[in-house]
């Protein structure tokens, strides 16, 4: 069986982050990604930290398995090559502010008469309408101004979530919007336009903060509890915290009696609301017994009673998590040897009759696929 | 224009968030969603706050537009009345732990066989694989387990990010998943089983922290830094924070133009490089002068210099944001009678051909649809 995307041909125009992640899935699934790049520097993320021997270990995570081209659009014969792997290709991908293809005879009215069997889809900060539309952004601004930071630290000490959620759901709300129209093309050979905000992205993620502000009822944020279920968050144990998460009543109940908690019957703990109501009183009664041991005492017997619960791991830990090992969530991106150089995190996406090689294809070196990509146009 | 899954019927199993966040995706871009669930109580999401009139915010705005059959798989004629949906769904996609579904002669292998072209797609905790496959997960042990709560927070007072991602996370890529099974399907007429694990890709979006990791190179984490950008954080003015990100060197540039800082030409200073290096001291030389005034008096002149920046906004703020308001990200659900209830976040895919309504489909009463879908199975 061939993989899902087999087939497809992305011309990819996406440099730092959210693009390029978005092109990293399709790539993952199976399709083509022929990057093109500024030639001299190429992709900024080609010098962004971790570095190993002049390469970065960022760029490769998101690169894996990519070619590249690089081209000067105001060079005739650059940009003649650039139209021939247009009409070639399924998918167009750019992260650009909004004008800057258009002022490269690059936008989506030229090329979608041009070729109306184009999908044309990109990513911006604020997208391709609205007052903000030309702003660049950034990953924190995004999360600034999303209500993600807000939500995550406290007015005094404003956190950013962990990772770069804010570029990383554009492109994951990018993939998706590529993948359907390709679905939809299949059955009308017709192309569209997709057009995704990292701002409206990191909003859709917001889930039940948005129907509460809407009502008036925003909590205060809480450091770990999860604003809608109790016990839900990191509980004390004699040596550190770990998390556990009681969503069931079932679970509930196996998680009083793991802890020989006496609180059977007791009304403000009788269902998920009235803990919910009671989650600070429900906490200081579970850390009088979880802080008498430490955490390799708890956390074995929660899970041996079927009670939710975790290590709040550390990225050295994570990185040898067996859970995540025998799903392969830790692979090699190889470099241009074959040699592996780069750890990365694998393929979420595990699929009947796809392969899920346990090493990634290389990044490209910039304009490194030139001959073949030429190759590939002759064939025609 | 249609919109692009129309046509497309998904058999719906899933409960709570993560895989109902997949398919309120796909019933956005035009896929018919039939949730089954149990009689009596239904998707325990029904329950959860914020509440209105005794409707959860929370399960309308996830499950806007899907439409309810409660059945009961011990009962026969319910049972059967399922095999006529699977008979005629083009994807299937389920959330319960790895065994449920066969235990109920519903698994995989049973319904590939008398369904080839059926799509079978399953999120779980951590996926249908490996030691931990059948513990059950929250948001919560997610995002201790992937390092996230070790990357948004600190040791002492490890923080969860402030919304579900693990959930999310899990929803997103298994959207994705079925997305391009369907397209594969499109061209093979097979359908393929996609198995997503919360855990999988809650990693999956830790970015550089993996590489970083495997290089022994794990910062310890910064509230608001991006472990890659200087500068690129929260920072302090006279009435509270703000983010700035400066992530190219003409950013920079105008950054210290604004400032009027005098570090142009400062070896310290001269490239991310050396600002990552020296950000804590760029930090403070930043602040010294932001300090003097209030993010009103910053946040225009940084906004009409090109230097990326934004308020911290809390909930009430992002409803008003005129950027979301232009994009129609604030959408109302409406309830059964077609009045607005509640507001939720709006699609962030736009899409040519494809109507953006500001007012969403209400989510379905338990069992509201059931004469409904025996019509649609007695046209055949």
């Amino acid at each position: 069986m061939s993989l899902p995307l087999s087939g497809v041909t992305i011309v990819d125009f996406t440099r730092i982050l959210s693009g390029p992640f978005a092109t990293m899935i399709l790539a993952d699934l199976g399709a083509t990604v022929i990057k093109i790049e500024r030639p001299g520097s190429g992709d900024g993320a080609r010098t962004l930290p971790p570095l190993k021997d002049g390469k970065s270990g960022y760029f490769a995570a998101v690169n894996r398995g990519k070619r590249s081209l690089a081209l000067d659009f105001d060079i005739d014969t650059d940009r003649a090559l650039l139209d021939r792997i247009i009409a070639r290709a399924d998918v167009l991908v750019e992260n650009f502010r909004p004008g800057v293809m258009d002022r490269r005879n690059l936008g989506w009215e030229l090329l979608h008469a041009r070729h109306p069997e184009l999908v044309y889809a990109s990513v911006t900060g604020f997208g391709q309408t609205g007052p903000d539309a030309k702003r660049a952004a950034y990953d924190v601004i995004v999360q600034a101004r999303s209500g993600l930071m807000d939500r995550t630290g406290t007015q005094e000490v404003p956190r950013r979530a962990g990772s770069s959620f804010g570029d990383l759901s554009g492109g994951m709300f990018l993939a998706q919007g590529i993948l359907a129209a390709l679905y939809d093309r299949a059955r009308t050979g017709l192309g569209r336009r997709v057009d995704v905000s990292m701002l409206d992205a990191q909003l859709a993620l917001m889930e039940q903060a948005v129907p509460r502000a809407a009502m008036g009822a925003t909590p205060p944020p809480h450091p770990s509890r999860h604003p809608a279920i109790a016990p839900c968050e990191a509980i004390q144990a004699s040596d550190g915290s770990f998390v556990l998460a009681a969503g069931t009543e079932a679970q509930f109940e196996r998680l009083c009696l793991v802890l020989d908690l006496p609180i059977a019957g007791d009304a403000r703990f009788a269902d998920n609301a009235a803990r919910l109501a009671n989650a600070r009183l429900l906490k200081r009664l579970i850390e009088a017994v979880t802080l008498d041991h430490t955490r390799s005492h708890w956390l074995p017997r929660m899970t041996a009673a079927g009670v939710p619960c975790a290590p709040i791991q550390a990225m050295d830990q994570v990185m040898k998590d067996p859970q995540l090992g025998a799903r392969n969530m830790i692979v090699d991106v190889l470099d241009r040897y074959g040699r592996a150089s780069f750890k990365a995190a694998g393929n979420p996406i595990k699929m009947s009759g796809m392969e899920d090689p346990p090493a990634r294809p290389a990044a490209p070196e910039l304009d490194g696929n030139r001959a073949d990509i030429l190759r590939w146009l002759e064939k025609g």
